[in-house]
C-alpha cells in the first residue's frame, strides 16, 4: 500500500469513526461483553472464538439493537440491552463462518478467515457453537419471546442462503427474487434486531413495527451496496476477499441492471464471458453500462423510504442515534462509486 | 447381499422392532408431527428437510424424551413432549448433517447423506437450519426453560465436536479424554433429552437427575457401541459408511486398549501402520488382542451402572419402558462382537 492509500484509508476509518461517534460508548461496553463471553465456551474451543470474535466488523446489528432499545441521553445501557446485542453479533459471526466456508474466502475484516487459519471442519463446528452460545443467551432472558425473534430469523436467514446458493448460476433468476433472498439473508437480522431491541425498550407495538421496517430496508440497501463492492471494490480498501459472487455464480443488482440492456437468449452467454473477465473489465462495463449507477440510485432510494417510515411515526426512538447508520452507509456508497 | 444375509437382516430388524414396540404409539405419533414441520421452512428448503427426515434412524433421542416424561400406562401421549421429541431429533440431525461433511459420509441409514446428495454447502446451511427451527419450537413453549436446555446441551455437542477434530492424529490423547470427548458429543444430548422429558413430566429434581445420569451412562455406552462398529462391523448391516474413524484419524477405546499392550514409544508407528492395514486385518488384531472383549466389557458396565441408578431413586418413571434401551443396545452389541 503506498503512502497516499495508507492515508486516505486512515481518514475514512476517521470519518467512519465520527459518524458512529454516539454509539461509540455502547461498542465499547459491547467488546468488554463480547470478551467475557469467552470464558463460557469449552476450553477447546475459547481460542477459536477470542480469533472470531477479532473478526467483528461494523457491529451494525448490534448497533440496531441499541438504537432500537435505547430511550434517552445520558443513561447507563441495560444489561438486557447489551445481551440482546452480543446475541444478534453472535449469531452473525456463525453466519459468517458458515458462510466464509461456502465462499472459499480467506480474509474478512482485514484478518484471516476461520475456514483460513483452522480449516473448513473446525469452522463448521465453531459456528456452530457460537449459534448454540447465543441461544443460550437468549434462553435466559426471563420471557422465551427473546429466542423466539432470535431462532425464527437465523432459520430465515439461513434459508436465504440455501436459496441464494441453488440459485447460483441459473438463468431464470429474477430481480425479485434476488431481493427475496437478500431479505431473507442480510436485512431480516437486521430487522429483527432493530425489533429485539425496541421490544426490550417496551416502546408500543406500532413503534416497534417501524423500527424493525426501518432496519429492514436498511438491510436491504447495505447487502445491495456490499454486492455492488464485492464487484467494483478495492480488496485493500475493504479488507476482504472480493470477486466472490461472481466466482461462486452469485448474480447480484448491478449485473441483472445490466444485463437488462441485452435480449435474453443472450444472458447466459454474456454471464459467462463476464464471470471469465479480468476485474478492471469488469468494473468498466458496470460503470459504463449505467448499472453502477442504477444500484446507488437503488440504495439511496431505500435509505431515504427506511429514514421517511420513522418520520412517520410519532414517538420514534433518540433521532440523533439514526443518522450515523444511514450517513454511514451514504458515505461508503460515495467512495466505492466516487 | 446373499438371501441368507437378507433374511438375517430381516430378523434382526424384527427383533430390534419386538424390542422397541413398548414405544411404538409414541414414535408413530412422531413421525407425523416431524412430518407436519416441514411446511414450517420457507419453500426452497423443504425438500432437503423431507429428505434428511428419511434419515432419521433408531430415534434414542426421542425416546429417552418420552421415557423421561411419560408418566403411566394407557395415556395419550402429551403434545408437549412430543414438541419436546420432535426438537431434540432435529438437533441431533442437524449434527448429523454436519458430522457427514466432517467425515466425507456417504452413507446414513442406508441413504445417501444430504453432504453427498446435495453438496457439503447446502449441508452447512441445512444443519443451520434444522437447528434453528429446533429452537424457533423451544422458544414456543411459555417457559424459556426449555430452550435454555436445548441450547446448553447443543453447545456442549458442538465442543465435543471441536475437541474431536482437534484431537485427531494426536498421540498424547488419553482415556479419560476420549470419554469426556464422547460425553459431549453424544452423551449430552441423551442426557439433555432424558432431563427434557422429565422435567415436562414434573417429576421431583431428584428423580430428573437420576433418569439423566441413566441416559448419560447409556450415551456413553452407545458412542463407544457406535465406534466400535465403525472398526469391526459390517457396512451392510450397519446401513452406513464405516471406517471413517480410522480414516479421519480418530482413536477410539478399542484403538486405546490395543495400545495399551505395547511400549508408549510404538504407539505413534503401530497406529500409522493400523490404520493402512485393510480391514479384516484390523478385525482381526482388534479381537485377537483382546480389546473388542474389554470394550463390550466396559460397555455392559456401563449397561449396569445405568439401571443401577434409577433402581436407587423411589419413583422411578414407569419401568417397562426402560428394557428396550439398554435391551436394544446389548443386543446389537451381541451381535457385533458375535
Amino acid at each position: 500500500m503506498s503512502i497516499q492509500e495508507k492515508f486516505s484509508q486512515l481518514a475514512n476509518k476517521a470519518r467512519t469513526a465520527a459518524l458512529l461517534a454516539p454509539v461509540q460508548p455502547f461498542l465499547d461496553q459491547l467488546d468488554g461483553y463480547l470478551r467475557e463471553q469467552v470464558a463460557e465456551f469449552e476450553p477447546e474451543v475459547q481460542p477459536l472464538v477470542t480469533f472470531t470474535l477479532g473478526h467483528s466488523g461494523k457491529k451494525i446489528r448490534p448497533i440496531l439493537v441499541f438504537i432500537g432499545g435505547w430511550q434517552g441521553k445520558g443513561k447507563e445501557v441495560p444489561e438486557s440491552l447489551l445481551r440482546a446485542a452480543a446475541i444478534m453479533e453472535m449469531v452473525h459471526l456463525a453466519t459468517l463462518v458458515h458462510d466464509d466456508i461456502l465462499d472459499d474466502a480467506d480474509t474478512r475484516h482485514e484478518v484471516e478467515t476461520v475456514t483460513a487459519r483452522y480449516g473448513p471442519h473446525a469452522a463448521v463446528l465453531l459456528g456452530d457453537a457460537l449459534f448454540a452460545h447465543a441461544l443460550k443467551l437468549a434462553a435466559d432472558f426471563p420471557t422465551p419471546e427473546v429466542c423466539r425473534i432470535v431462532a425464527e430469523s437465523t432459520r430465515q436467514v439461513c434459508s436465504g442462503e440455501i436459496a441464494q446458493t441453488f440459485a447460483r448460476n441459473q438463468n431464470d433468476i429474477s430481480v425479485e427474487r434476488y431481493l427475496r433472498m437478500i431479505d431473507l439473508k442480510t436485512a431480516e437480522l437486521f430487522a429483527s434486531s432493530a425489533r429485539l431491541g425496541a421490544f426490550l425498550g417496551n416502546y408500543p407495538p406500532k413503534i416497534v413495527d417501524a423500527i424493525e421496517t426501518f432496519a429492514r430496508k436498511l438491510g436491504i440497501a447495505y447487502q445491495i451496496y456490499d454486492d455492488l463492492a464485492d464487484l467494483i471494490g478495492d480488496e485493500q480498501r475493504a479488507g476482504k476477499t472480493l470477486g466472490t459472487d461472481l466466482e461462486s455464480g452469485k448474480r447480484t443488482l448491478p449485473v441483472f441492471y445490466w444485463l437488462e440492456d441485452f435480449p435474453k437468449d443472450q444472458h447466459a452467454q454474456l454471464w459467462d464471458d463476464l464471470k471469465s473477465s479480468p476485474p478492471d473489465e469488469i468494473r468498466h462495463k458496470l460503470i459504463e453500462s449505467g448499472s453502477v449507477k442504477r444500484t446507488a440510485d437503488k440504495i439511496e432510494q431505500l435509505l431515504t423510504e427506511a429514514t421517511t417510515i420513522l418520520e412517520t411515526v410519532a414517538e420514534a426512538p433518540p433521532s440523533e442515534m439514526l443518522p450515523p447508520l444511514t450517513g454511514w452507509l451514504r458515505d461508503a456508497l460515495t467512495r466505492l462509486t466516487g
